[in-house]
């Protein structure tokens, strides 16, 4: 699979929906990423809708008004689903086919539908829901920057485990708690113990994090017993959103040998609602991480010849925080980080072929999770562990206010978005969520 | 609640189902457990059934012909489910009536159904499937003495960490590629590296195993947010089956740092098809570990006044395997381990807590396994892995085969009942599964 662009990203492509024109657009028509949604304050059933500009085109009303019927009868069906799952399970020419259709649908120069207003909501009159039932969440720990500041810490004499720079670390995670973005974070109760406790407490998390992630939905999946080869995998991929894996530090100090992270991940991970197709993104391909000499190279079953072109995306991905205090000032949301995705040490496809390699299946809207990202610069770290070194150097806010790890009412939003010259923006919304009392 | 025994209990019930009135019936009037299953061979949807003797009660055929009428209407819907999802969610309360009914309808001082020979079905002619569909499949690290003994084995000079007698270790699983009993295991690839090798290299495990667990299905779940507090756990629980959680221990040993086990395990969990409810076990419970003066208490909101009298369930549990050398001369299983689930460090009660403890949401059809299953005497050992140490002590079968880790053809059979003077014996069938090439 090569990452070719087509007439979809041409950034002369114009929509006659206007807020889809403007340059700071996350939405514009070369991006086209695929939600569910419901108006907002109502019970109907949930649907599919694709985002443009500050609208979003309903397509279960496109099915009504007949504007999908050239489509394949798979795709209209799913269309019409109350969720992605059936649209992921389509495959990558399929989505491909569909993505050309809605471009084509929404292209200033072709007339527009006399449904225009009935196919049409404003994302501000929509809730947002979650895209896909997921049966499986995985979460890996893909940024060597981030695996070796956090090993720094937990284990100072041994920061990067021998098996790092070998195997796509990952665990699973707990699929039953992820969020849509705007999902109020109630702070989780737990164990804990400082070095110096006779014996652990269990009360409120006191080092509560948020983690900036990258996650991807798989579109395909496999058979039990049936790996999908590195070479084949990114067909498998269905498309991307950001992902916040909400930690309690503390309780996942005291938890997580030997078995890894549980209590202190599961109470909640939230993800922004549009996935972004790997077929948007394909302008913003990058290399993938270059490894130094005297690093080893990936085994074959983790070596594409795509690597060196194009194996990494390069995302723009940025956390900010807005305190109680902030928000009751209007202050404008803080910035406590800011990095880019294309510096991974493990890829997408590494990822996943790495995740059927034993022969695990993948289902339709199984979601996929990068790990923290952080980078090797100053200030792109992707969670407060990193950023105030456990705690000890914390950051202060516009207001005066310090912040070691996340206080109650702080709200954490992270954004991401490609941009490049000779192409639109195209990004990925926002995902968000507030901290409640335990 | 407590663990009352009432009719149904009653060891001189017996069925007009003649073979569940054989003493060594794993499935007497006074289990009843429920599965799901097809004609075998059909394509037919599935449906639920309940054991007795070597028969199936056919709960769809029961509806059909009148025999639920006399039940909430929302149990009539459970019972003709596809999966015990439904059933699963309708609350302990709820399940009792069923199973009251259902012995009622079952004895033999009642009238015979006219319809009997519609409504059963030769347990032999049926496919048995997984009874539920399970969102998230959770595994603990329950017995101290597995987390000992394997804790030697990966760190000689610090087997049981210092977190095991407060909290009750697990990770989550994989749910996607749990399977059910009969279904064959293909050996999983992976990368794996001995010490003295230089670096990993990618291939079949040599090192495969099983695991003996025990595990149970969540029955009522809670709201994200909102734990459940110990003395209503058990209300959470429906009923609990056996589990093999098969594992590649070279692969478990090199990946597991610092996230825990992930490949090593995701590539097959077996379970038995017959659930059987915490109702029919009543009469098995047991003491809770007791213990040592010098060991810390469980915390709080760990602690439950019935543990001292009734928090374990005193279960036998076996592991037997048949090589394929065996099975040509057609020799009776062998087996490798026999102890009792009664002496697990944590009950399943406290698992229940401490998983909720944080909020993170529980769904009906949820499954937890216990981890590994060993006891303190010789010849309790879960998985070859203890039981071989590491594979340095290898088992003789009767052919003269030797094992220290399983090998293509073997077929591992975990089988589990209570059996106690003054009841009926209760089973749980066996949990099978055979070892094909990679």
């Amino acid at each position: 699979m090569t990452h070719t662009t087509d007439a979809t990203h041409d950034p002369n492509l114009r929509s006659w929906v206007e807020s889809a024109n403007h340059k700071d657009t996350d939405f514009p028509i070369q991006n086209l990423p695929f939600g569910v949604f419901r108006a907002l304050g109502s019970a109907e059933p949930a649907r599919i809708g694709v985002a443009i500009g500050d609208q979003i085109l309903d397509l279960s009303k496109c099915y009504q008004v007949g504007l999908l019927q050239e489509l394949p009868e798979q795709l209209q069906a799913a269309c019409t689903a109350s969720n992605l799952n059936l649209l992921m399970s389509v495959g990558s020419e399929s989505v491909s086919i569909l993505r050309r259709h809605l471009s084509e649908l929404l292209r200033s120069d072709r007339q527009q539908p006399a449904s225009a207003t009935e196919i049409l909501i404003p994302m501000s009159s929509a809730e947002l829901l979650l895209p896909a039932s997921t049966g499986d969440y995985t979460d890996f720990y893909a940024s060597i920057f981030h695996a070796t500041n956090v090993g720094k810490l937990f284990r100072p004499d041994n920061p990067l485990l021998p098996n790092y720079k070998y195997v796509p670390i990952a665990y699973h995670g707990r699929a039953s708690s992820i969020v849509s973005s705007g999902t109020s974070i109630k702070r989780p109760q737990g164990q804990r113990k400082k070095p110096e406790d006779p014996a652990p407490s269990f009360s409120s998390s006191a080092m509560l994090d948020y983690e900036l992630e990258v996650g991807f939905f798989v579109g395909v999946g496999n058979e039990l017993g049936q790996p999908i080869p590195i070479d084949r995998a990114e067909e498998h991929i269905f498309g991307l959103c950001l992902v916040n894996d909400w930690s309690g530090r503390d309780i996942q100090a005291w938890e997580y040998q030997p078995l890894g992270p549980f209590l202190s991940k599961s109470f909640a991970t939230t993800i922004s609602p549009w996935v972004v197709t790997l077929e948007a993104l394909a302008p913003f391909r990058c290399p993938a991480f270059v490894r130094s000499e005297a690093d080893p190279q990936p085994l074959p079953y983790l070596s594409s010849p795509l690597d060196a072109s194009s194996g990494g995306i390069d995302i723009m991905l940025e956390v900010c925080i807005v305190s109680a205090q902030m928000r009751e000032a209007k202050m404008h949301p803080f910035r406590l980080s800011r990095g880019s995705f294309g510096q991974m040490y493990w890829t997408l496809a590494q990822m996943l072929a790495h995740h059927s390699s034993n022969g695990c299946n993948l289902r339709s809207g199984d979601l996929i999770a990068s790990g923290t990202v952080s980078g090797a610069e100053e200030g792109s770290q992707g969670c407060l562990l990193e950023i105030t070194q456990r705690g000890s150097k914390p950051v202060t806010l516009p207001t005066g206010e310090l912040r070691s790890f996340l206080a109650d009412g702080d709200e954490v939003i992270l954004r991401g978005y490609c941009q490049k010259e000779g192409y639109a923006r195209v990004g990925f919304g926002e995902c968000r969520g507030t901290i409640l009392p335990a």
